[in-house]
């Protein structure tokens, strides 16, 4: 039986966003974790981490054991991570799903060329919800399988809604339909589009006589709003100000099946108060595994279905069988 | 990036109760399995499936790649399961939590004696459960965590009420009660007990004249029981065979948990119409993934903490990333 050698980990971060900030926090109330320094464009950050400027990073080599890419998917990872990954093991949050396959390739390489691992696109979709999808379909002959997001708040919305002008305070969540989650449950899955299974929910501060343009705008933007149903609520500044600040989110991932005469349903399920925060527990977990991936001497690309689960707790593997098994 | 090269894997079955005739249809549904045989002390099955004497298995260890081991945990696992480690990569579903570190020691010395892999203790609880609390445990610094059981049939607790004398018919299901997984689920799950988080509730058929005492008798059996609230139905035979024939199960791991600031929940839920079907498609899918560890040279004890979870499908890793990340 393994029994893995606990040492501390050394991580860097690069990035302070919201998602580099949770990772801050988070990883200092890892047991098994060292915060070595945050590498940034800017001379200061608001914190008492070290921070050290990104363009030196690569001599901060010998000193991280992983480190956590807090950018974002829409350019900066796919134009810096290869960079990072040719000089250290890396988790990263990388969610263009339909790019994956291709970011999978260029870190493998990267990785691979300096004997570092990439662990790529962690966080809860990618990640814990790839897993789920993986493991529910494995265990069904034929899976129906179905995911739900929300209720939450939907960063890329909420910013489209916001450039429509008039829009002084907006922000929208996607609801899922509870007739849709319903029949996945129950197995009838099958038909449903994510347009009918989700509803978009705006909540706009504008001026009074601005609404009906406003409302009128955001319901017909197409691919954001279109073919959704969408509900446009104007509220007051002050009630805005007061409900509407946090990022919650969540989900579902729902598998069924008929196990040769009988059937069984699957639910992953996650309703998180902050996105980025739990987003960032699901990276600093792997970044643990990771550092113990390269620490066993794996290099390249690595996704979140290859890593052994209990490489993600601090935990040693025979206190996890005595406890959870 | 790893590929693997898929092949058939061999499979065999000791065992031919509720659970092997399970993993039987189960594995010819595989696309990448092929059932040899079961392995039976009785001379003739009711299956089209080859059965072979178990008194001689060992003679068909070149011929098997996995063997599930569709055995009682009361005392056919402990006693023979080694003993089938020696010759074969096996997949068990032990199921006694607080035995299974002496399960693992056992298996281990017997698989790497032989140059096998032991998978153990797969299924739902343990299984797909302990991962879940691994899993749920890794994202948080201080996890608040509780499992519940049922609305489903225990085969102990019904045994047990069948044994009351002048039960004619009797079975007993564990119910989760709602306002405990409603606490564990908003984070106030700490003192939650397992016997106030369910109920049990038994379905007899009996002489009227025989009911209080009966009540009586199960309701004060102790730890079946006797702390557990109890409810004791009698209903009419006609009713027991129409509606209690079924073995249906489930539950739910649902861990919460304060990320330094904002508090999630993760949950975790089975809704199983057969339980036994639903533990053979774990075993099954495990028992693929321990024939490809087996393949890759792996020996000894593995848990499904250590299992990577791409193995326990027959699909490529390549297409899973395309398809499920």
């Amino acid at each position: 039986m393994a029994t893995e050698t606990q040492r501390t980990i050394r991580a860097g971060i690069v990035g302070y966003g919201n998602l580099g900030r949770s990772v801050e926090k988070l990883v200092q109330q890892q047991p098994d974790m060292e915060l070595v320094g945050i590498f940034s464009r800017r001379d200061s950050l608001e914190t008492e981490t070290s921070v050290f400027p990104v363009a030196q990073a690569s001599e901060y080599a010998d000193q991280i054991d992983v480190l956590f890419l807090c950018l974002g998917s829409a350019t900066d990872i796919p134009e810096q991570a290869p960079g990072f990954a040719e000089n250290f093991t890396t988790v990263d949050t990388y969610d263009n799903h339909t790019l994956i396959p291709q970011h999978r390739k260029a870190m493998d390489e990267a990785a691979k060329k300096g004997g570092n691992v990439a662990l790529i696109s962690t966080g809860w979709d990618p990640g814990m919800f790839s897993l789920n999808r993986t493991m529910g379909e494995a265990f069904f002959p034929k899976a129906q399988q179905n995911s739900f997001w929300g209720t939450g708040l939907s960063q890329g919305h909420s910013d489209a809604v916001r450039r429509v002008e008039g829009v002084k305070y907006g922000v929208q969540y996607t609801v899922p339909a509870t007739d849709a989650i319903e029949a996945a449950r129950a197995g009838k899955g099958e038909n449903i589009n994510k347009y009918e299974a989700h509803e978009r929910r705006c909540y706009i501060v504008a001026e009074e006589s601005e609404h009906e343009r406003i409302r009128e705008t955001i319901v017909t933007m197409p691919d954001y709003f279109e073919p959704y149903k969408t509900e446009v609520n104007f509220i007051s500044e002050e009630e805005f100000l007061r409900d509407h600040q946090g990022m919650p989110h969540g989900g579902r991932v729902i598998t069924t099946g008929d196990l040769e005469g009988s059937r069984a349903t699957i639910e992953y399920s996650l309703d998180l108060e902050a996105n980025p925060d739990f987003t960032a527990a699901v990276q600093v977990a792997y970044g643990r595994a990771a550092a113990r991936l390269a620490a066993e001497g794996r290099t390249g690309a690595v996704t979140v279905l290859e890593v052994p689960p209990y490489l993600l707790s601090p935990t040693s593997l025979d206190e996890l069988v005595e406890r959870d098994i």
